[in-house]
């Protein structure tokens, strides 16, 4: 057992990381790569993710279906927020989509230099362990977290993917050990925990809550998007 | 019940903090501000922090004692390293201490700008927490970490306190969360814990056992050192 994982908690820190020789998970389960995750598992056909809004804008031109949210709303003049519920309508369906959230979409530009960019979330999370075993290179699971800052959510998928690697790589940072016991210690309870999270909290009301029960939820879907030439496929 | 408590994991995410509303509590328990609380707690009349070791290294001519650490290792030529028993011997004692280290003494330049800098470690926990009790300010616990990157004993370091202070501070953001819940699952067997940390392999040989015992000790003093005019005192 020679590969190793890493957990980088915050885009913050990526530049402490020897990006080039690893492959990256990129994760942001409220709700960016849910969505993403979700979307290609219900047949969108494509996910162009964009750092700005207007260069996603402008995408509408070209016949994609334009998404964008920003501080957790949808932006004004787009077809769609960031709801996975939004990704999974029978209007993506089949649909090239173009993107740009809060901090999703940040973490895929810091990776590019990696041997490969996968897509994380609980939505996905055993497709994408069997997938990372095919793989040989060492793992760095980025957490998209909240605009810089440490979040809950994506701390914890890195543990349940650390835990769902650990037959074939260990544990090499400080992060990975914390991300891997708080993992192993909330999971029986992981939705009430999670729940307490800022994230959780600051997104509120009836569609938020549908939102979260979805992104919180294991395996739904067995599509794991990585990125080729900028493009998110599945 | 309104003040809070957040936790900074690393001083590579300090500038997204409020740091001039808040107090600062820093902490590098491997083992900056552990031989603070140690060495002040022994007798020491008083330690500067510097960020550069020359600077460091010209107080020897004011009659200061000097000590500097970098990658673990005393640096040549300076009359200490960063063993909190190199604080408590006999020659340190009535001493005034010049001291830089790899990433304790950052911390505390990154905190310069708040309302107070107070020194923490499990060495000096309940008292500190007491001190903390009397002032009115949010507290922001900034974790030294390692060259940036997070570390575990810090982290935990920030759930003991947290846990001290549940009777007059809420955890605001995630990371206070999370080291708490780290603390809260691992007190009883926090130096099995710790020993699996990146750091706690990294010091090794009898004397860096040494060392790593005694910096995880609780309450072995009651001295809690502030930054005044750049002067940690207790």
């Amino acid at each position: 057992m020679n590969r190793t994982v890493e957990v980088c908690m915050s885009p913050e820190l990526m530049h402490l990381y020897n990006v080039q020789e690893r492959i990256v998970v990129v994760v942001d389960v409220l709700r960016a790569t849910s969505c993403m995750v979700a979307g290609l598992g219900s047949g969108v056909a494509s996910i162009t993710p964009f750092a700005e809004l207007e260069a996603c804008r402008a995408m509408k031109h070209q016949g994609y279906r334009i998404a964008a949210e920003r501080n957790g709303h949808k932006v004004d003049g787009f077809d769609m927020g960031n709801s996975p519920y939004e990704y999974m309508a029978t209007e993506s369906q089949g649909q090239r989509i173009a993107t740009t959230t809060t901090n999703g979409t940040r973490a895929i530009e810091l990776s590019k230099a990696s041997q490969g960019i996968y897509i994380g979330a609980f939505l996905n999370l055993t497709a994408l362990a069997a997938d990372l075993r095919q793989r040989t290179e060492d793992i760095l699971i980025l957490c998209a977290g909240w605009k810089g800052r440490f979040n809950l959510e994506d701390t914890l998928f890195g543990g349940a993917l650390i835990q769902h690697l650990a037959d074939c790589a260990t544990p090499l940072d400080d992060a990975a050990l914390a991300a891997h016991t708080l993992y192993q210690t909330q999971q029986d309870n992981l939705t009430a925990f999670l729940m307490q999270s800022a994230h959780a909290q600051r997104l509120s009301g009836p569609s938020a809550a549908r939102d979260i029960e979805l992104c919180l939820s294991l395996d739904k879907f067995e599509v794991v998007p990585t990125l080729q030439n900028g493009v998110l496929k599945a």
